[in-house]
């Protein structure tokens, strides 16, 4: 059987396993798969493509013969074991922060830079999610109007907390509408009927004010869209929502565009689905978004407070092109 | 017994309700208090300082004798009786948007403008929930450094859409974690674990995209602040939270303020708390400013992609200080 030889590192995490479910619902040519996580998961299997595969323990050899490595266990973890799987021959597709702003490696959303992934050194960096929902967006209107500023407001799903922040939803939710107490373990505050101005819950943060989050969203932008004048802030917030990102986004251009210019640019957009009727209360939400590929966007609407920006609600799958689903369509783009 | 005659009009609403809690708590000199409502609610009674008042039907013949009618019954209503309550002699303080834009009627945050007050014909326009929590922290931004344009995006709760409202919130979320269905009947989509961004659900926008609530924020911004000139485009969402409203906003400012310099402003200003602490991962959260009169400020930052503009995260309860607090500092005004 021709194909790659594909390890997943992470295999038993929320994003792991959406990636080995995107393989195969893409039919990737997968010629053997690995499924690695931390000793914690060994004697589990993982089920793809109507067998259930084993875990094995990643280590520093596990990348024998390996073509591509998908990697979504961690910064700490990619940090460790990534330069030993691209030193093993594997291309690895890395879907934590650690690798990010390294020059030396590729920060790829295949709509808006796949030329970038020629460049890799062995390691490919998938970017953070609320940021690859946003610039595939934002790419078409940087290309017709050039973006001078960003102001985006996220209101972001558990499920990119993992599956103990899904769990945390579920169950303080079912707890406060029976009266019961039910204790943040996740987040550091309740989460059920509450919003959460601060992601990630490990509250990493920096000098200025932002969090980690939101600088992710800063700087990847830049760098995705290969632009390092657009300017850009964030405020991220985590919501009740179980899986699906939204995001609340001003874009301020360079040449005007019209709502219906924008709207008629993101038709054509590659990934991209204009749902934008509110007189028929059409617009991108989240639970509509979920298994889904494309990001939905609505909402668009010439900013009245500005002679040059748009105000838009840009709605996906965080798990899926938030993350697994870009990590597989880089891997179709080395094939 | 000393006081003034209070008329409710929707006292068996959630903010109607909430009325006559803050008239109470607040030990408003109340002599005699009538509770209005429409027919469907006759046979009805509402606590108010340990008696269960009969709620009366509202009619034109109403307000004789009365010296404050705090009305809370929606638009069409206000748009009906207001006159006729003025008329009999009564100061009407209306929580709808019927009379906000009225060049003739004041429109007052107490905080803010109480000047306004002054200038009545008979009516007193209570702004929109959420402008109060914004303008009441943009305020003394404001005063200091004049404030050029606001991009805000909310995060509202559904008990600014009333009592039917929470219940859906409710019932769908219990629903859903059965895996049980539950349509819609309220909002226009489900709200449990999802978010909306269209405010009001009943669908009121206009032509330039934006929508109804949205359009409140902007325009009553300008009003209560008395300044035309500052520019403001806001996106309002509805989440699955029960109560207490929050909002994420960028503040472009003619004179920068440094970070410190706001939360020092912020922290003399009347009704703000500053609540501002990241690494202890302290900021305003909906959950904890319910049965709140103050509004809270946090997450407050230079905005690193301007040379003068902050963001922040403000968040008070929406039935209080967004409506009800707010009426009644309004007539504790009057007195």
């Amino acid at each position: 059987m021709s194909g790659k030889v594909v390890a997943v590192a992470g295999a038993t995490g929320v994003v792991g396993r959406q990636m080995l479910l995107t393989l195969e619902a893409r039919n990737f040519p997968v010629s053997r798969i690995k499924c690695l996580a931390s000793a914690r998961s060994l004697g589990r299997t993982v089920p793809f493509k109507g067998e259930e595969i084993p875990v094995e323990v990643l280590s520093e050899d596990s990348f024998e013969g390996v073509d591509i490595a998908l990697f979504s266990a961690g910064g700490g973890t990619s940090k460790k074991f990534a330069p030993a799987a691209a030193g093993a021959g594997a291309v690895v597709i890395d879907n934590s922060s650690a690798w990010r702003m390294d020059p030396e490696v590729p920060l790829v959303v295949p709509e808006v830079n796949p030329e970038a992934i020629k460049t890799h050194k062995g390691i490919i960096a998938n970017p953070n999610c609320s940021t690859i929902q946003m610039v595939v967006v934002l790419k078409p209107l940087h290309d017709a109007a050039r973006i001078r500023r960003v102001v985006v407001s996220t209101y972001q799903a558990v499920s990119g907390a993992g599956s103990a922040a899904i769990n945390e939803l579920l169950e303080q939710s079912r707890a406060l509408l029976s009266e019961q107490p039910y204790p943040p373990k996740v987040f550091p505050h309740q989460i059920a009927f509450n919003c959460i101005p601060q992601i990630p819950q490990s509250n990493a943060f920096e000098d200025n004010g932002y969090t980690n989050e939101e600088m992710k969203m800063v700087n990847e932008t830049k760098k995705i869209i290969g632009d390092y004048s657009i300017a850009v802030t964030a405020t991220t917030v985590r919501v009740p929502v179980l899986s699906g990102h939204s995001e609340s986004v001003n874009v301020e251009t360079e040449k005007k565009l019209t709502a219906d210019e924008a709207r008629a640019l993101l038709s054509k957009a590659p990934g991209v689905v204009v749902e934008d009727d509110l007189p028929a209360q059409r617009y991108p939400l989240a639970v509509n978004a979920v298994g889904k590929y494309d990001t939905y966007v609505g909402r668009i609407r010439e900013d009245i407070s500005h002679p040059s920006a748009l105000d838009m609600w840009i709605v996906s799958d965080n798990l899926l092109k938030g993350a697994a689903l870009n990590a597989v369509q880089i891997a179709e783009q080395l094939l």
